[in-house]
């Protein structure tokens, strides 16, 4: 077998940290996954499932303690499955979420996975941006990344090209509508745009679609990204038709 | 003057870091604050009106990078406040967010920042749970922790005996009832209260008030402890009376 390597993003494989995001990738994209790798430490029913699924899908399992605290950084990772990087297709019939020049993986991550619990399952990610398969994005993620179908752009206008004839509705801070209202009325196909956590979308986007902005005090300047994410999703699964 | 310590939740002074959460201490809790740090390349707009304001309290200011670099863990903070740490009661009369066994600083952070977003200034925090002054808890609330009154409770049951005759609502994945339905018609003077990020509330909040769930698709375990906090912070302060 050949040794794997340190993940870095030119890399066409990453790894999936932790046995509860490797049992979703088991799960849903089981094509990819192509090493178990174990702690020696490495036990429980979790660890066992895992082992029974990749024995019956024909992945290889090893004991490599020192890749496990290479690429998460801790002593107790007790499990993580090496995967192939794979591209997909977003659903023309479904919402979409899309984030644009997003620069911190653990925001990108929990914005993931409060996508999965959305219904949010198509996401188009704009560059510049955090690498989506970086083994802390997905961790952060919990696995929800292998739930969804995440298609990486390098500008915002080819995502315009392919599915700029639908809603879009980016979120900006001086948004010329409320959240609450719009959701509303929106129809079920529809996309929710979210800028950099630092500098938001850039103003241009106030005429790219229906700008709409999260009510809030005004005490603080601007709310977390994955924040702001989570609570429009939430939002618009429950109102848009 | 004497030098400042290594931070450690047994000192008791702490540390503010960044521009932005230094001049919300200084417009909030300018008594706490006692001696500016900046690094050799500080400047800009923010900094200076830093330093004028601190020259106008009386705070002395000091060049002191590794102190910076030690604190932040990174090379360019270039600003912080050395404060007091300080107890605050609680405003009895308006709603509260209450955070039992919270183990991250980041998540609390975070949480408390969208806090201050959506008109919740008070703050019940339960132990065992991550140290509310650690410059990073302080870090990713963006300095909203100034904005806010925060007390510190031993147990959920000293929060009870001084508040447990209004309204509660703990947040459990198998709450009796969605929150949409119950923050319509939540009065004013409410607590909403949420657990430890892997474990939730145990068992024993289901008596405790009116437990709640967040709808969501079952896809995912839960969701994130920020997140889930600030879309229940969001929903209630849109709408109870």
């Amino acid at each position: 077998m050949p040794s794997l390597e340190a993940y870095d993003k030119k890399l066409d494989y990453s790894y999936c940290l932790g046995a509860y995001p490797c049992s979703l990738l088991l799960a849903h994209r089981p094509e990819a996954a192509f090493r178990l790798l174990l702690s020696d430490a490495a036990q429980g029913e979790g660890v066992e499932a895992l082992r029974e699924k990749c024995a019956f899908l024909g992945i290889r399992e090893e004991i490599a303690p020192r890749v496990l605290k290479r690429e998460s950084g801790k002593q107790n990772c007790f499990a993580a499955l090496a995967f192939r990087k794979y591209q997909s297709a977003l659903d023309p019939s479904l919402p979409h979420a899309v984030f644009c020049q997003i620069s911190d993986g653990g925001n990108l991550g929990t914005a993931l996975r409060s996508a999965a619990g959305f219904g949010y399952k198509d996401i188009a990610v704009i560059r510049t941006c955090v690498d989506v398969f970086d083994p802390h994005t997905l961790r952060a993620s919990m696995g929800a990344f292998f739930l969804e179908r995440v298609h990486v752009y390098e500008r915002f206008e080819d995502y315009a090209d392919e599915f700029g004839d639908r809603c879009l509705f980016p979120f900006m801070l001086d948004g010329a509508k409320d959240m609450d209202e719009v959701a509303k009325s929106a129809p079920k196909v529809h996309s929710l745009i979210f800028g950099n956590e630092a500098t938001g979308l850039d103003s241009s986007f106030a005429s790219k679609g229906q700008s709409v902005k999260i009510r809030q005090s005004g005490q603080i300047d601007s709310l977390n990204l994955s924040v702001a994410a989570s609570i429009a999703m939430y939002t618009f699964s429950g109102r848009a038709k």
